[in-house]
């Protein structure tokens, strides 16, 4: 018969096995991320937010990254749009982060590892390599072939050593926070309900300022089965004004090793 | 503040809003499915089985189904493989059903539900439509373009009605297992670690019984990452005899209301 | 060396051998079409037409097919859109049929033989298969992920077998023609420049009236390259009234054996 | 009415419109390729060549390229495969270069325009990134999920820059030999049949001298129908003894203003 041990990891299926040790830094080695942000109505956007959580800006980020010698995955890849909000953790400890809305990857497997092991909300979305003509960058996403989203970004300027120094310095470390919610089996209601903190290392190697537009397409029930209420959410908060947009190419290293559960 | 409901169904993420009420029953109109079984080692099959169910036959069955007109996914559908063990839970009640090795999904969204809500093992890969040319049906599993699961069928003989109506009398309703295991965040254990039961209907609206052959390909590590184990042990069964096939094209309602949690 | 032979058929790449014999037949055992119509602009619609091709009615015609069990394809399949416009060709006979504006299609080889073999218009686009919810069925295309075209669909009313026995013997062929162009090698002009004429037969097994709508959506340079002129023109054409939409599910032979060269 | 002018050049469909002026360069801004090669058998070999090629090599070729930034195609790209074989053109004039067997490549619509303006025999195949591990890198190239070939590839030296300078020059311009054939529409026999010339210039910014290993599977025809024969020819191939490898990134220039057919 299989038996489970209490030293060791698993993952669905179980029974096939699993690894001992506890979790490891996850380094991607090539990954060049985009990122659009925008200020939006406070009101509209906390109402996304679960306590203890505060939101500290009324701010949407968006975050385009392809991820490619991925070491977990033999050296393949994927891509990702992660969507979130500049939040502090406030129970206990204080903690500033980005509180994850939603993160839409083109691969499976890093959907169940984030989900099921920290609590990252990844659903799946076609995600194209970005485009790219000149100093003009072009990604989007769509379901069965839906577009839902749209990025338009322009390279300004290249960052100098001494300005990308200070970036790897300053934005080297993201705390990502989810929220874990697995259900009960055949009725409303939560098996497990807790915050959760992922934290990420970005040494980029190669950064550029640039401006950034963002498209939402709100898509309805028969387009995107179970998830367009998110996309409809999404297209309804007001783009009041745009941040400064930044391109990074570099390596990231999830810090699976201090990820860990808040309450 | 996004606060969540006992009574309320999320999934992640859930800050975007939940459902209503109990889970109810899931209609795939649509389902053509091909079942390969064999008998193996009985040694090496009891392996994977955790108690407390018990291996009723030494026989793996490989079922390939083609699914359209799912309601839940806008009258989508996907593909998949099922990997299962006749098996007997035996705790405090005895159940007759299959105990779930894997399950192989060409979409996400259907592997996000069976694994969080009723802890079915489902993975991703790339599976074609099943090809059809005369009798002849060939059908396959692949990863990043590796192959590892080939599945022949050969129509013998179209069911009548009457035999129809048999099958559809017997082997109307299969108790799916799985086993539903969630992890601790950042250390080794478990969060959650529990058998579970999926039925689900079969309502044949014609039926061939057949010859079936499965061929699997061992992967390596740098070709399927993670699950590449699986392959592995899956092709190490002996293949000591076949059962006859059968192919199947009709309705199948997932039993999402009679779904539980055993123990 | 490798020589060429004239009692042989050849697709590039050509060296790896042909095969013998006239063009046969060429049977798509399960296919599932939905046809929508409108009437457009006269004089727009003209632009688009070669002599010696006259309009008969000023309609576009968009119908799409999921085909399966594809004999020459080893029992798979693609699915298609046609666009086409019903054309009277008048040099020296007189032939009724569908001038054929473009074809989309989701897999390559089928676009290959089109093309090089009989002049179709074939190119690239992802067309998931159709979702049904019950009477209701929606289609789209995407290139890279932006959506071009959407297509709506309503069973109103299955067809009796009078209706459908009439239907097969009015509809059952339908003549398509072509026009094959094939480039000058580094200046413009044409090396083959010369319309096509390409029949085939439909059986159908059943049929339903419907109703339906068409979106066209204008993608620019930067999102389909090369082909966003057509989704341009096609999106520019008015929507006047539509016609009585079609479904059907049966059988299609392409006639291979019968198309030819017109002139 | 549409009408074709002999100052354009055009593609099907050719009624939306084509382009004026001469072919002109088309620049790959972003390209990864493999090169691996070996000797096998001189006879096997030449049985794919035709006149006027003299095979001056008995070496196969397989060049694996993921191509980025590629203007025409609006930014985006894609992956293909080379086989080829050295050879001298030697009617009239002599010209070293690479007699192209097949190309596979993962987007249609470089298929289209290779074959019908430029005769290179390209088809499809899915061929993911390759995936890199450390030094080592992985690629393969599928049809239906059925896996055909393998290429294995180590990093052994990076080229120093004196290095990649003599590469850049002796290696820079690659004269690709393909075959284009336009058959009869309903007869067997050539509407057109004949040598082109397609030079390609590379300018490397970095690359790595490495060894290679390739393996070809052969696929029958439920498994790969039209193009099985091409796995079978190309699989029977003996590997007598492998050259070095070579891994480069950097620029190409597809010279389509020097492009012409040959005769």
């Amino acid at each position: 018969m299989f038996k489970f041990s209490d030293d060791t990891n698993y993952a669905m299926p179980a029974h096939f096995g699993g690894w001992p040790g506890r979790p490891q830094p996850a380094t991607y080695h090539d990954v060049t991320s985009i990122t659009v942000s925008y200020e939006t109505d406070p009101g509209m956007l906390t109402a996304f937010i679960p306590e203890p959580f505060e939101k500290t800006e009324s701010v949407l980020t968006i975050q385009y990254s392809m991820c490619r010698r991925v070491d977990w995955m033999g050296g393949g890849g994927y891509n990702l749009i992660t969507v979130g909000v500049p939040v502090a953790y406030v129970r206990r400890e204080r903690i500033e982060g980005l509180y994850v809305l939603v993160i839409w990857e083109n691969r499976t497997a890093p959907i169940l590892t984030g989900r099921e092991q920290t609590g990252m909300p990844k659903i799946f979305a076609d995600i194209e390599d970005p485009h790219q003509l000149g100093d003009r960058l072009l990604a989007n996403a769509s379901y069965d072939g839906w577009t839902f989203l749209r990025m338009d970004f322009r390279q300004v300027k290249q960052m100098s050593p001494a300005e990308l120094l200070r970036l790897n310095q300053q934005a080297g470390t993201v705390n990502a926070f989810g929220w874990r919610y697995i259900p009960n089996i055949g009725r409303p209601g939560a098996a497990l309900s807790l915050a959760t903190l992922f934290p990420q290392d970005l040494v980029a190697g190669a950064a550029w300022l640039g401006e950034g537009r963002i498209h939402w397409e709100a898509l309805s029930p028969e387009q995107y089965h179970t998830y367009y209420p998110i996309t409809q959410a999404l297209s309804q908060l007001p783009i009041k004004s745009y941040r400064d947009g930044l391109m990074t190419q570099g390596r990231v290293v999830l810090r699976n090793d201090l990820a860990r559960q808040l309450d």
